[in-house]
């Protein structure tokens, strides 16, 4: 019986985690698929100086990507070099070369996924990037297959391993941004250069493709509205537990009357939800179907093993493919064309809001705010303060009734310049929806 | 572009939630699929009493089920018909006609998918199961494809609605087993004769199937050691809380060094974990991987339109595949032929063990209990007596540190030949590998 074979291309953590599973596990991935995956060769940029698994001691090695998208032998290739400059070379030249692609590319498949699935049904072979989101959970196969009959109402993600073991970590300790950053640093949870993690572009990219996936539209990280995390700070959980609520960076994609609403920013979301107990490092997607009503998926959100489990997982769906020798195959997005998108301001929506201001204490500051807001039709929900000995720098918080955002960020900038403000106020969404 | 036609058999709650997505969401599915879903006859005992959606009302409707597995223009048959008598003869007889099957049917596919599957292979159609468990969860699609790469090491489940349901109002308003019961019965969340639900048959049939899937052997329902819920009061609750532990029906599959252990049980796991989380009618599944570490997946485990969307989208992957016209396929089971099982009695495995008494008080009673396990070597972790009333007939609780299963039953059987007991004592495991 023939079998597939595969190039690899990045022996970063992810491709050796791919090898190590391909190695550890082959009789029983041969006992799935009913046939052998082999490797039939690997790329990275300083070949010899990766420890490969014995199964693939003999396996040739090369630094040179063009030798593996144009090898005869090599009937998928794995891109898993991250990026989008070489990255998509890479899997241009693997299509062009009437190669199946397999990637974990996160950046390449949210900017450019739809036209490569575009030149990938036009070369006839298959395209499958599930570890390219939320690397352990297999969230792809849960959107592309499993509920592919439902109607997708809303997804809420936690897709940030990193911004959801510093919030947790803020919340668990106490301790400041800065302080748990430095710390996620050093664990290595945090990259040197975090501002992709906590800034929220990492995120964003991910939502586009799970977007796309769930509502079939051509998403591009341009079209979210997305905030980091940055100003979080430990008060904001007190006052959030306090309204029965925690913080997290959501990834939200719903239909609204007016069409699909994508954000990636931290929002209060209720405590005792499920969404609520993920912690640290993990990563968690939320789904709300029209008839299937509300599914929940968790698991690693990265790390090379359950980043790998994807990948491996992947090769197996598009060897059968190819065993099988037809170009018809399920989209990796689900639907065989996405629809044009047309983005949604956030500022045209309603939600509940927190609102959390630092100000230098004196009569009348309540008054000042709530006459703003009264201004603009925004009704107050509450107002709260907990002790605080500091009359100079003095944290409160206003809740607001569901309110049209572009009104609650008029009065923000008015707010912003009154004289008692010790910073610009903070504000997030309460999702009441969960 | 040519359809694909499907003949539905059996309009239940279940066939009806299907027609109404198929027509409802007839839009999208064929954004998806890139081709018409049809539905060209529909099957039930009385079919001129049902309400069909108006896009069917035109379908030709039949009694005679042999109508359907027949009908030269259907390609798939949806079995939603339940049970193992007729429903076996209509899926024998779909595959013997070359129809594929699409079914929602877990005491069938637990006794007999292996073999239904040989049969289905051999006649070159495919067969679909995802309705089988866990309605609205797609945990078919997640083992068979979605971490297909992985290596299973322990699957834990909440399968039953019923069951969970109960337990968590149990645990939330402190009613007896009886009095809960009837009120679900009374909401229609259990049946006039609950048995199957609450001695555990249908969580069992359950797992035998999601371990065929995960572990690749050949699982039927009486492999499965199983214990329903009857026993559990409201004071087990109250104890489980004071060890920082819930209670819940637990279908757990796991490998051990002798192999694969499967139970239907009620069983204390560690509040704060994500399954102790799971409340009502919902089921979940926590899936260990060598690889990719812990998963979850959670929703709705019932009901006509979360189970209507596994069916419609099992539909859709199976119609996918007629129009490639290619015989090969994924197993339903993942592994294309299942190893035979050779189950391994639970009482030869370890376990920390919760044991329940309800006692005549007088002294020595601990002393007696104490030396029935000492002399078999099992250790006690912790002797707990919450606050009672009651000198005739006093409930309180003996945990043990990891003890051999076999050599505690013979301690509660000694023990319950005591002349203090009033009733036999309760045992349930504590799940701390969560």
């Amino acid at each position: 019986m023939r079998e597939v074979k595969v190039g690899i291309i990045g022996l970063g953590n992810v491709g050796l985690g791919t090898l190590r599973i391909l190695a550890e596990n082959a009789a029983q991935i041969e006992l799935k698929l009913g046939f052998r995956l082999s490797v039939r060769v690997v790329c990275s940029r300083n070949p010899a100086a990766k420890q490969l698994p014995d199964a693939f001691r003999d396996v040739p090695r090369t630094s040179d990507w063009k030798q593996v998208v144009t090898h005869p032998e090599v009937d998928i290739v794995a891109e898993l070099v991250g990026g989008t400059t070489v990255a998509s070379e890479i899997v241009q030249a693997a299509i062009a070369n009437g190669k199946s692609v397999v990637t974990a590319n996160k950046e390449l498949m949210a900017l450019a996924g739809a036209e490569i699935w575009d030149r990938a049904i036009a070369a006839g072979i298959n395209l499958a990037m599930e570890a390219s989101v939320a690397g352990g959970i297999p969230i792809h196969a849960v959107l592309r297959e499993g509920i592919s009959g439902d109607r997708i109402v809303a997804l809420y993600g936690i897709l940030n391993g990193t911004c959801n073991y510093i919030m947790t970590e803020i919340e668990r300790c106490g301790a400041d941004f800065a302080e748990v950053l430095a710390e996620a640093q050093r664990l290595g949870y945090a990259e040197a250069d975090p501002s992709a993690d906590i800034d929220g572009a990492d995120a964003r990219s991910k939502l586009a493709i799970l977007a796309a996936l769930a509502f079939g539209e051509r998403i591009t990280p341009d079209d979210i509205y997305t905030e980091g995390i940055r100003r979080i700070s430990p008060v904001d959980f007190q006052y959030a537990e306090r309204l029965g609520h925690t913080i997290r960076l959501i990834c939200a994609a719903r239909q609204s009357k007016q069409g699909l609403v994508l954000s990636v920013r931290p929002s209060l979301i209720p405590r005792g939800t499920i969404l609520a107990s993920v912690q640290g490092a993990y990563n968690a997607v939320w789904v709300r179907g029209r008839y299937g009503e509300d599914t929940f998926y968790y698991g690693k959100g990265a790390g090379p093993e359950p980043t790998g489990v994807a990948v491996v997982s992947d090769l197996m769906r598009v060897a059968r493919e190819i065993r099988r020798g037809s170009p018809e195959r399920v989209s990796p997005f689900a639907h065989e064309r996405l629809g044009e998108y047309r983005p949604i301001p956030v500022e045209t929506q309603k939600s509940a809001f927190y609102l959390r201001f630092r100000v230098k204490d004196r009569p009348g500051i309540i008054a000042t705010l709530g006459r703003i807001l009264a201004d603009r039709g925004i009704s107050i929900d509450a107002v709260l303060q907990l002790p605080s000995d500091s009359k100079d720098d003095l944290p409160f918080v206003i809740t607001l009734e569901r309110s049209r955002e572009a009104a609650v960020r008029e009065a923000l900038e008015q707010m912003r310049t009154l004289d008692f403000m010790v910073e610009d106020p903070l504000a997030m969404p309460m999702e009441t929806a969960l």
